[in-house]
């Protein structure tokens, strides 16, 4: 029976030929940009675990990795406050869902998921065990990219519909990085993956009452990834064609539709890590396009706060229904949903970080009164495009009685539109101050250390008390 | 939104239920028979676990117990030649993974699940760390037993097609179980089961190679359902409706066919623990039904072995294509699932227990003429019952001439059909015999530990060199 059910599902090729593309990559034939937007995404992942680290889920994943893990290790809790070490697995776990919070972590758009917030957290702490060098780091960070990415995007839309696709995807990805990591031969590479799929998991369930398993689900990814890599150096066997077998991941959880080319076209061409989005803006991506569009215009038009009338953010309906939801903006979080306080914001500060919704800013009554100024508008060719293209139009009427409007196609910090090394350090440290860090001197030694982290010979010291 | 979606789907009342009963459930309330089979049914885990404790796959997932988790604690590895102690959650990893390897463990049937494998290595783990008493391990066995198997009838056939229910409706069974020993309130209560549905995972992929995450899917299964009961015990929010909900368990994982009134209907009647089946026979169980006609046809009319001309096994179809795979029985694992073997073994051992299946048992001349005169055949009334009732009919000529005929009606070690305590009792010494532990005393000591159970003062000494 095993041998005509395999064979009908293509015999595990596809997954045999991503493995193998995860066993064989190298620093040395990894692409220079490649490598340079990965220390980008790693740095980037840094701040949103520090401004993660205090919410109540962490703390309670914490406590939970006291209780049950080793209180000594060579792998950090990136929460330095702790003042402990662990093993690999339970650093992972707490880091992965630190930096899943403040919803500012990156998005790798064709599988709908957040890559960095399972794979940096694995292959951070598993480098820390092993005392992985940068080189190591990166390579195999490049491996989890573009094996989870690539799980998503097979796994695709329908499964999306019920699945946290960066906790399903993402549990096969920390699986491939760690087996890198581990420099495992083939075997036990399938068998990292096949473990890891079978234990695939996470459910939108939470968002309909608010609860916290979006932490748990990163989290968790990233223990049961290191779970699968390790148990696999140890021999323990894993199904051979998980991605695509009769009993596997795309017939049990795809929901009937799959993108199986996704799983190997164009590998070592198409790098999951030049694909994947920085968020720049601390509010909803639906207010991103017209945000740009507005900052674009101020800055083309010399234009300030206090010259502006009127605001006509036109957009797509999907941005409309979703912004619909959350009324004037009551909570510092419903804030960040309202159009008319975003695009305030954006105009008073120049910028829309997380350091720049405050409780304050809601009290702020020019603010307030900019943002009843502002109108959005359903635009019929900006619809069309969506969600390939994210664009957003602006119509500025200024106080002198002039109108004038701007255009964007990307969003800043998508592929086509990446942030520059000084914004990214810029919203790295409105990160850290965020999440109640404030050695600056520190901040600037490590956002150093990551621009030069092929050349570290160790990942130790990423942990901030 | 979420009021609508929540009340649309019965606003988890179910769910809500079925918490509130975990939580009221006293060991004085519940029935003296149920009391009884629990202790019944923890023996013969014990026996299982300590079985099955030197598989490779138990060996791999024990050595990353070592890497990963702490190596003290008041947890005990049931395999005491690891020499260690560990934290609740390492402890039941290892045990769950040890005590669903030879394949002798309970089985409810109505859920397809094997319960006693995820619920009895987490619920005595947790015991042990914050020493609760017999009577408390056993309460929180029954809440365990009731909400995986409830969890698991609710999820259904088609579920089972694609998933090891006993992983995922056991990982919430043990998150109730473990919430039950911490004495959760009510919303702790929920949370825990919200939080380990939203990890539910388990896929039957392995079979296609013979891989090993049955192993993998028990002993996660009690790790997550021990992570879910602790990390809510620290305020952690799981979703409430995880069930029914409309991104939930059912309508992701049910693919198609649910049964809701399993979650909740007869709650405190009918007992989880009643309704599940000890395997007496080592075999497949699509021997069974044969064996028992045969063994009871042996001893009514005081037939030996050497008696037996030939034998007919009347049975339904769905024994005869599983029994048909494995050839004349090769291995000693392929022998189980030999009819011919299988009866051979019984008729002349008078059982069939695990150690009675060897490598000198392959060799014997007698065992292999005798099952070369033993036929199936499809029995048209017999395959109408099944899968309801397991019956079977042998027909039996004897060196005399003389033709008689038995038949069962239902497996001996199914609920309508206990075994009585000495023929526990006996499966118990094999199983341990299997497991090469051989302290005799030491085994009449916990064979007895067991049976006065509810009078201990805690649940220490479960672990064998």
């Amino acid at each position: 029976m095993s041998t005509s059910l395999d064979e009908r599902n293509g015999g595990a090729a596809r997954t045999t030929r991503l493995a193998k593309w995860a066993i064989d990559l190298q620093y040395e034939g990894i692409p220079k940009e490649v490598v340079e937007r990965t220390k980008e995404l790693f740095l980037d992942w840094v701040g949103c675990a520090i401004a993660g680290r205090h919410h109540p889920a962490v703390s309670a994943i914490a406590k939970y990795a006291v209780q049950m893990g080793p209180t000594t290790g060579k792998s950090e809790f990136i929460d330095g406050s702790l003042g402990l070490l662990t093993s690999p697995a339970f650093a992972a776990l707490v880091n992965g869902a630190a930096s899943h919070v403040v919803e500012q972590d990156d998005l790798h758009n064709r599988s709908m998921m957040h890559p960095a917030t399972v794979i940096f957290p694995a292959a951070l702490a598993v480098a820390q065990d092993i005392q992985a060098n940068g080189k190591d780091f990166i390579a195999a960070c490049v491996v989890g990219y573009e094996v989870a990415c690539r799980v998503g995007e097979y796994l695709g839309r329908n499964h999306y519909e019920m699945f946290h696709s960066t906790a399903t995807g993402g549990v096969v990805g920390v699986a491939a990085a760690v087996s890198h990591l581990l420099r495992h031969n083939m075997s036990q590479m399938l068998s990292a993956i096949g473990t890891a799929g079978t234990q695939a998991a996470g459910l939108w369930q939470f968002l309909i009452d608010a609860s916290h398993s979006k932490q748990v689900h990163t989290g968790k990814a990233c223990f049961d990834g290191i779970f699968a890599a390790y148990v696999a150096k140890h021999n323990l066997l894993g199904p051979k064609d998980i991605l695509e077998g009769p009993r596997g991941m795309g017939n049990a959880l795809g929901r009937g539709s799959t993108s199986p080319e996704a799983i190997d076209q164009s590998l070592g061409i198409d790098f999951a890590v030049l694909q994947s989005s920085f968020k720049w803006h601390a509010s909803c991506r639906h207010t991103h396009p017209s945000v740009d569009a507005l900052l674009s215009l101020m800055q083309k038009h010399a234009l300030k706060f206090d010259d502006i009338e009127s605001v006509v953010a036109r957009t797509y309906q999907a941005a409309i229904n979703v912004l619909g939801l959350s009324g004037r903006g009551e909570t510092v979080h419903q804030s960040k949903f309202t159009m008319g306080f975003v695009l305030a914001v954006a105009a008073k500060y120049g910028q829309a970080m997380i350091t720049d919704f405050t409780e304050e800013a809601l009290r702020d009554p020019a603010l307030r009164n900019f943002q009843d100024r502002v109108t959005m508008k359903y635009d019929a060719h900006i619809d069309s495009q969506f969600p390939q293209k994210w664009q957003g139009t602006v119509e500025v009427t200024c106080n002198s009685g002039k109108q004038i409007s701007e255009s964007v196609e990307y969003l800043k910090g998508d592929p086509q539109l990446p942030l520059t090394r000084l914004e990214l350090e810029a919203k790295t440290r409105a990160l850290f101050d965020y999440g109640g860090y404030d050695d600056t001197k520190n901040i600037e030694r490590v956002i150093q250390r990551v621009w030069q982290l092929e050349d570290e010979v160790d990942l130790l010291g990423f942990s901030f008390e």
